[in-house]
């Protein structure tokens, strides 16, 4: 590939600088049928932390009996939080078993994960809507006592499986509760990745009007449909400056029946780069992070431009 | 899926309806490697047009040398263009030569391929930019003498492979040529996938300025580095109805190490439905006929849609 590219062209419309909270290590791993040994992991998100991402969500301390991919965050977490002091490295907490176990090892930032619907609240949490807010509401009180940064995750802000289309006022009522309860940022999750950029706009105009504007809310697309650089385009528009992605698309197997990857990090940032954006981000060494991991994982990477540039720098080789 | 999905929410800043100029039959083929029987092309083509598509580009009269794979155009075309009446069916000249074996077959729609890079035009036509409009200018003065409505594909019209970004400036005057020698409408190229959404404004606000405007445009984007929806939402801003796709991502191995895929038609469509942006396709019609065609060409579609469609029908199917 000739250098220069992508020409970058400044649209004054769209923040000048985004933050990308790099979900590949959690989101990604936590979503992988082999289990990945804790090395590779600890690699994994230096190597992330090497190519400029500062906000690196590091695992999850669920039950391992739910999540047995992540049931090394204790042994994890440590070795990532010393070797890379200047980076935000946010954890999962369901609960505040989960709370304690963070907190007793230093984790400096978690996350809650709601749902905005009540089908996808009895299938991921065996909860209401109302009983899920009430188990976090401790667990976020507590971490802010603890002068933690909390963000909280709101699944299916878009479409469910189940229910169909999310009607945004559902969606801002929940995101108000969770902002009420002390949730630092939001993270508007589609879950399913059937949102469109319209239905994007709305929902942010939406969560403006009722008073959480873009400087604390983060997007989280998946790529279910191909939508989710669409819809992020659409959100930066709104001034979101906040946007999930996952090294190499990890997360969800998008060559099985119903793929559910996350928007892959370098197809992110290849857009914002041509738009001019800062994001501190080495675009070549995260591809070959994510073409290292994708060789562990024994798959390509489902990331366009990882396939685009790794393709590219092999044939430089043999050449 | 449930139904209700995508969720609509119109863009009044955006076209109200967008034609797609589908290219899977003629772009995406040519492309594969291994030779598809005519029947299964005449099938393609009428399948496609019954899932609503109305203009879809047929064929290509060029040298089969060049293009073994669509050495059958004068068995094809005739087949389809007396069992579609209504429907628009391009087909590409590269020549005078292939001018007459297009008239000879009663094709209404023609379209000629040029480069906005000389590094392509010598690539691809073995000619400067130059030699290749001088090519051109008599195959678009006859087939205009005949009635024929006349498309110019410009390749290149972002970045190069062996120049890198490409000018602006210097894609307007190959543009301007194109229009000045009478061709309806101009399809502008990112050949290898590179553009960006702000890139993409700023080409499209110096056509205007230019005298270029959106009527006369169609964009035709690659989804190389995953940018080709986010594009195309940008064109469409800029008030562009006219989107080039491919059914199913045809056109391009997105599994080898230079992907070069084509949007995907029915990614495009999840996208423009999802905005309230009429169509006329039937997206379950055509999914199912990019499933049916992925299993003819033995590999599975890279669109994303068509793979959590078709991959929820068979759920649908097993249960």
């Amino acid at each position: 590939m000739s250098t220069g590219l992508p020409m970058v062209v400044r649209d004054p419309a769209l923040p000048a600088r985004v933050r990308v909270h790099e979900v590949g290590a959690r989101d990604g791993l936590q979503n992988e049928s082999g289990l990945v040994p804790v090395d590779v992991k600890a690699e994994f998100v230096t190597r992330l932390a090497a190519a400029g991402l500062t906000t690196i969500e590091a695992t999850s301390f669920v039950h391992p009996k739910w999540v047995p991919q992540l049931a090394d965050a204790e042994e994890l977490f440590p070795r990532v939080r010393d070797a890379l002091p200047g980076v935000r490295l946010p954890v999962l907490v369901p609960n505040e078993r989960g709370l304690d176990r963070a907190l007793a090892l230093g984790a400096r930032e978690v996350a809650v994960f709601a749902s905005a619907t009540e089908s996808f609240a009895r299938a991921n949490l065996n909860r209401t809507v109302d009983e899920s807010l009430a188990m976090f509401a401790p667990v976020v009180s507590r971490a802010v006592e603890h002068g933690l940064t909390v963000r909280g995750y709101l699944s299916m802000c878009f479409g469910d499986p189940w229910e169909g289309a999310v009607p945004v006022e559902q969606v801002v009522a929940v995101c108000r509760r969770l902002a009420d309860m002390g949730c630092d940022e939001l993270s508007l999750g589609d879950t399913i990745g059937v949102a469109t950029p319209g239905h994007v706009s709305a929902l942010l105009t939406a969560l403006e009007q009722a008073g959480i504007g873009s400087g604390r809310l983060a997007v989280h697309f998946h790529d279910t449909y191909g939508q989710a650089l669409a819809n992020t385009l659409a959100a930066l528009r709104h001034g979101v400056s906040t946007v999930d992605a996952s090294a190499g698309g990890l997360g969800g197997c998008p060559y099985a029946k119903s793929a559910t990857g996350n928007l892959a990090t370098e197809d992110l940032v290849w857009m914002l780069h041509g738009l001019g954006i800062e994001t501190g981000i080495d675009l070549g060494l995260l591809t070959a992070t994510s073409a290292w991991m994708a060789g562990h994982l024994g798959r390509p990477s489902p990331s366009r431009t990882v396939r685009a540039l790794a393709g590219a720098a092999a044939s430089h080789k043999e050449s």
